[in-house]
């Protein structure tokens, strides 16, 4: 962090295959909100490309680097991945391919 | 965009040299903010990556598609720009590497 802490952003590249992109989608547009609850949190943004292929982000934005850090390890967290992680479970289950593949990517806020 | 607007998003990703990254950190810190007074502006953020070599991120958020646009063609991004574009053409010019490359990617969001 630098002298002066304007926040943290936490963003998830999500990849999905073209027909799993609706189900994501529908999952997110239903989401129980657990994560809005958690000490820190200011708000997210879940974001749709223009280009289809690329990937979804889900962009979160919190106080700090240990607000995010403790959400990840959090009863929200497991909640609130249920419906995705068991997807693909299933489809590794089935020795098919996973239809999204996600990787976080951590950022300092250095302006606004 | 879907039925519901919910607002327009655009990602500039931009790598810097080592060399260049607290030069890129200046120039964002030191913005005149033309930006902020574009009709459908709404806020922006400039993100450091946590890892040093990764992507720095400027987002910007929009009402609409076409207001982001509208700013991509105006005065307030030449201007916004111009330290930045000077500092690229001064590389070119002495047939040095840019100190800086930069994609933008467009995107929707579907949910908060």
């Amino acid at each position: 962090m630098s002298e002066l802490n304007l926040g943290f952003v936490a963003i998830n590249y999500i990849s999905c295959t073209p027909e799993y992109q609706g189900r994501f989608e529908e999952l997110f547009k239903s989401r129980a909100g657990a994560i809005d609850t958690l000490p820190g949190f200011r708000h997210m943004h879940v974001l749709k490309p223009q280009v289809p292929g690329e990937e979804n982000l889900v962009i979160s934005y919190w106080d700090t680097e240990e607000d995010f850090k403790a959400w990840t390890k959090s009863e929200a967290f497991i909640k609130g991945h249920k419906r995705g992680f068991e997807d693909v479970k299933k489809a590794k289950d089935a020795g098919q391919e996973p239809p999204m593949t996600s990787s976080f990517k951590t950022y300092e806020i250095i302006t606004n």
